[in-house]
């Protein structure tokens, strides 16, 4: 069996506009490779409803995961909940439980439970609550598409508690082998052993120390020995 | 005239792997956004023909501009270039101009030019070349779509050559205001706000000081007396 397959969408202007760099699909792409899942595809778009229906349809058809960052606080740019909503054709309303949650929350900081913070209680009727145990307005899963915070520090947390509830695969391991050629001079060799070993990814990146340059190699692939042996393959053909 | 529309589609698996951390989407993201061109969407996506071919197709006529990055190389996994030739049904070569170029640079380096470094001379026909004052290997541009290296370094310096002949728009300017409250106590003040300012974009990002919840609100914008008003506006009725 292979691996599962997964996206990201990252909602909001923030990267976009070049305001932050991005963090959460770098946690993601590492959490993701440590247990076997397979992240085949990012797209970054802004908090645009049409925009966000339809990349969740595709992406969410497309692969096995789906996981969404960004969006689903309480402010009039927050639209990400009711647009998974539309894009399931699921209804979507104030739900008990996260209103409870929330409530109690509040209730507990001596904070108003506005009008504003009750819209984070929009969840979509089938989905299941994400624990956030920062903040605690949930994220939420419907189907397959994990909705999460855009903050880093939620994001990660949130992460982590949907984490085990995954059908993972076989941890994806890498090995790096660092040639003092430039990549045209190993290409055609590099292509050759790339080629005897189709069931592992062999990923050439160009380097550049001062006026040298190198390749790093890297070899991705869920056999530990069988990466070790094509690493010194790598060393032995290529140095 | 609104501003100029653009996405880029970042090509490799590095990123998806958790290997490297972006930095050519956020260094565009930046570029752009001091000339007036508005990043819209943003791929990541492997060194894969079918899906390079289907996302070049779909971003370059749904935007003004597309950039992409990754995989013009001389490696086995670098497709990009015959990728975008089949996008638009161009025919692609190695091209006298790239040959030229690259045989010129690598006989005073007294460097083979071989087989594969060859390769790195496929470039469709009727595409302009862009300049790569690093490594000579050029990047070109077929139609709306600016293909470039990887590297960080050769990415930054194309983009840096491509820029003056892009269509330009207003300088997108940002005005950032810190509100020492949480989200969900401002946000309905904060909607009235965006909705008399429809022409600005208004964002709104929790942060987190120790156990002290504030917000910072960017405001986005071509006037910079406008963004001004809405700051001086924002602080007065959210502090």
């Amino acid at each position: 069996m292979s691996n599962p397959s997964a996206a990201i969408l990252v909602i909001g202007d923030e990267i976009l506009s070049g305001r932050t760099r991005d963090s959460n699909l770098h946690y993601l792409s590492c959490e993701l490779t440590k247990i076997g899942i397979n992240l085949q595809e990012a797209r970054l778009i802004p908090d645009n409803a049409t925009e966000i229906i339809s990349a969740v349809k595709w992406l969410s058809s497309k692969y096995d995961y789906l996981f969404t960052s960004g969006g689903i606080g309480p402010t009039h740019d927050d639209i990400t909940a009711d647009c998974i909503a539309e894009a399931f054709e699921t209804e979507i309303n104030i739900r008990e439980d996260a209103f409870k949650l929330l409530e109690n929350y509040y209730s507990t900081q001596n904070i108003e439970f506005n009008k504003s913070r009750q819209r984070m209680a929009r969840i979509p009727n089938s989905a299941k609550l994400i624990d956030n145990p920062i903040s605690v307005a949930p994220g939420f899963q419907l189907e397959n598409v994990f909705v999460m915070a855009g903050v880093p520090n939620i994001f990660q947390s949130m992460v982590k508690s949907v984490i085990p509830s995954l059908l993972s695969g076989k941890p994806i391991l890498s090995k790096s082998v660092r040639i003092p050629r430039g990549e045209g001079e190993i290409a055609a060799a590099l292509k050759k052993i790339a080629s005897d070993h189709e069931n592992v990814s062999i990923g050439s990146y160009p380097y550049n120390d001062g006026d040298k340059f190198g390749t790093n190699i890297v070899v991705r692939g869920v056999d530990k020995n069988e990466l070790q042996n094509i690493a010194e393959k790598l060393e032995s053909t290529l140095s």
